[in-house]
């Protein structure tokens, strides 16, 4: 069976950074601690004034295009995922082809576009559909183009307020993948909950706590579903494991669960027992309480292990790097944590060529999905080719007062047109350039 | 190669039924013939204030599972194809999988839940996803819920006000499937379009002439990009076109293009030449206006031969039965096609099984896909079991001022609860039941 996957990836960030323990916390009143230690975060990525979905996805498919030398004949697919959508009916791909269109000779007009949504986690979907439609032998040898992008805004003094972010990051799915191959399993955990949802409105409702339990719920349903088809996770099975990263903070809950499930009744947790004892079994308590509060215990104990924080150190921690400069971006999230994973391998001189990634990907609303992805031999010129550090260098650093006229300007309740104040001049890429007579947003590209 | 298509069709429309000649006419001080000949549309189907595209999708669901004898575990994957969206985040196929948890035993917590917007195509868009997800060998012998839903109204006054509707249509996307199976093939045409659009809006913007001219663009370019890849059409080649239909004259103006251009270089078109004369060809002309304004006379007299007028009765009137009793659906509008089409086959009495549907999809924004499917030999037991007839009789007929209400009640900017005078008792189905402390919608199932 051909090996279909991503073949390349772009990331994109907003090109203003809000710095979170020197301008967020002072104005808000706060330790800066509470950020970068409790969140895990450092800044958050915004996008300048000409910047939004659209521009921010076009810019990374257009890097990806010229990088890899594909024309729009190549395409046979383009997808995109976001929860920002500025339009009920059409999707934000037609408006990327638009300007894609502009700056290459042919056309997308044979390409199927499409859009999709479900919270953070409709990234994974759309890389899942693109897969599909390439193993059906639909593609006529084409490739995909699927771009996750995301302008993850929370109302003014909303307690998700500094967990922001902004950007897309463009994946080409196509056969022989330099990258990754897919998984042709995947593990799904999936309920009607309602931690964060967005009804008729641009910023989210969200019950932060239920958020967290809804995210570890549905992920342990997600791994169990994945292990009932490609057989029982041992935690040394995957070299990275990507999350997706509201904020580094929950991907550390995450990982503690994944970590205490996969060393169940394995050699790990019988070596671990002699320090912390095995873990608790329901079966040995007379009420589900009684046996949470045992768990709780007992994963307090095994964070603090020397085998816990090696594992994490070596297979999530490396993840988190990019999320950190960054802030969430909702279904990008998880694939700027891949890229990050791979890209402080090559920087660290790590063979991976082989190597199985697990992949954790959740949408609120809410869904997980887990699949395992194998590293490919063209990994390294691939990441080598990012210049997500020439971006973060690049970024304006706004003040609070800057942040409260951007965040304005991105606010769909408040009028903003094409001459709103931005902080950098736009070169060699597309950008928002008003609005149209039906209300539609116009784009061009600047030399 | 297993056949994979789709296994059984379930339509659900909206219980209020606004009738053109009798009701919207007189109130508008317009002839009613505007409406009955002019957009080919007698009537349309509103929700009642206990519906919306939850409840219509959960509906037609419910009976689609309880028919086919259906639990959870047999459904792999909730697909929702909707412009009708009430939430930027949260997919409505959760809202869906949660109504039908109350109803069955079993959970949907291991399905991939999704949501796919582009305009009115999106429908299909989910029906080749679920295609592709069986082919790919990912749905471990499951079957996808494919369900198309909107509520499709205008601002009041809109030229659009005529063409609204609402309704759901499910389909089990499964291998052996009952009803037809689907081609590999596919052919698209897409392009950056601004015809229609919501931008940040629940009623549409709407360039009436200028979308007539996309949807035939558009079908051109995917008729070709179809024959490129399954081979050149001609007219027999299909019992069935059915079309995606925003009211049945646009589909009048459609099948004139296709049977023009499926016809050229045919005996059929050589049969013609005696009275219409050979199609004219852009090389016999000075200009492209010439061959432009040539082409419209020679269709405006190939619509008055008996060959066309036959062929267009057999192949695409009865595809549009339905839609003259209940408006624009939106996604659901071309699925709802198929399903008329079939009904009149089997009403009368001729033997499909077999048989090839040329399927015309259409979004605006806009792109076409064409495919074909193949009647499989349960398709007689399935059209059966529709009950649309029976509740297209059903629907409670609303007077002008009835109408005024209920596009009030459905009118996101005006607040709706629970208590919304309703026009009709439920019974025996999901209903609207409130908000929740989120702006969540909530549901419950009226016995």
């Amino acid at each position: 069976m051909t090996a279909v996957g991503i073949d390349a990836i772009e990331i994109r960030t907003g090109k203003l950074e809000l710095d979170l323990a020197e301008t967020f916390a002072p104005a808000k009143g706060d330790d800066p601690e509470k950020y970068t230690k409790g969140l895990g975060l450092h800044a958050s990525s915004f996008p300048d004034a000409y910047e939004d979905i659209v521009t921010m996805g076009a810019n990374a498919a257009h890097r990806l295009m010229e990088r890899k030398g594909l024309t729009p004949a190549d395409i046979g697919r383009i997808d995109v995922a976001t929860e920002s959508a500025f339009d009920n009916s059409k999707p934000v791909s037609t408006y990327i082809a638009g300007c894609l269109e502009q700056v290459f000779d042919e056309d997308f007009h044979h390409a199927n576009k499409g859009e999709r949504k479900f919270a953070c986690v409709a990234g994974t979907q759309s890389i899942d559909d693109a897969y599909n439609w390439i193993r059906a032998g639909r593609h006529r040898g084409r490739s995909a183009l699927v771009i996750a992008t995301d302008t993850a805004l929370y109302a003014r003094g909303d307690p998700g307020e500094a967990t922001q972010g902004a950007g897309a990051v463009a994946m080409l799915i196509s056969e022989d993948p330099d990258v990754v191959e897919l998984s042709t399993e995947q593990g799904f955990g999936s309920a009607d909950e309602t931690d964060f949802l967005k009804p008729n409105q641009q910023f989210p409702s969200v019950d932060g706590k239920r958020s967290v339990q809804v995210y570890l719920a549905r992920m342990r349903e997600a791994v169990r579903d994945f292990e009932s088809v490609a057989g029982t996770i041992h935690p040394d099975d995957f070299t990275l494991l990507p999350f997706h990263t509201p904020f580094p903070g929950m991907v550390r809950k995450a990982a503690a669960l994944a970590y205490r499930h996969t060393i169940r009744d394995t050699e790990i947790e019988e070596e671990l027992a002699e320090d912390i004892g095995r873990q608790p079994r329901p079966e040995a308590f007379d009420s589900d309480e009684a046996y949470v509060d045992a768990m709780g215990e007992y994963t307090d104990e095994l964070v603090e292990t020397d085998q816990y924080r090696d594992w994490y150190d070596r297979v999530v921690d490396p993840t988190l790097e990019i999320s950190r400069e960054v802030g969430n971006w909702y279904t990008g999230s998880v694939h700027v944590a891949r890229a990050s994973g791979l890209k402080h391998a090559l920087e660290n001189d790590m063979d991976l060529t082989g190597a199985t990634l697990g992949v954790a990907s959740y949408g609120s609303g809410a869904q997980a999905e887990v699949h395992a992805e194998t590293v490919q031999s063209g990994w390294e010129d691939e990441i080598a080719a990012l210049n997500v550090d020439e971006q973060l260098d690049n970024r304006y650093s706004i003040s609070y007062e800057e942040y409260e006229h951007i965040h304005d300007v991105h606010n769909h309740d408040k009028d903003t047109d094409a001459e709103a104040e931005a902080f950098t001049p736009p070169e060699g890429e597309f950008v928002f350039d008003g609005w149209g007579r039906m209300g539609e947003r116009k784009y061009r590209y600047v030399e």
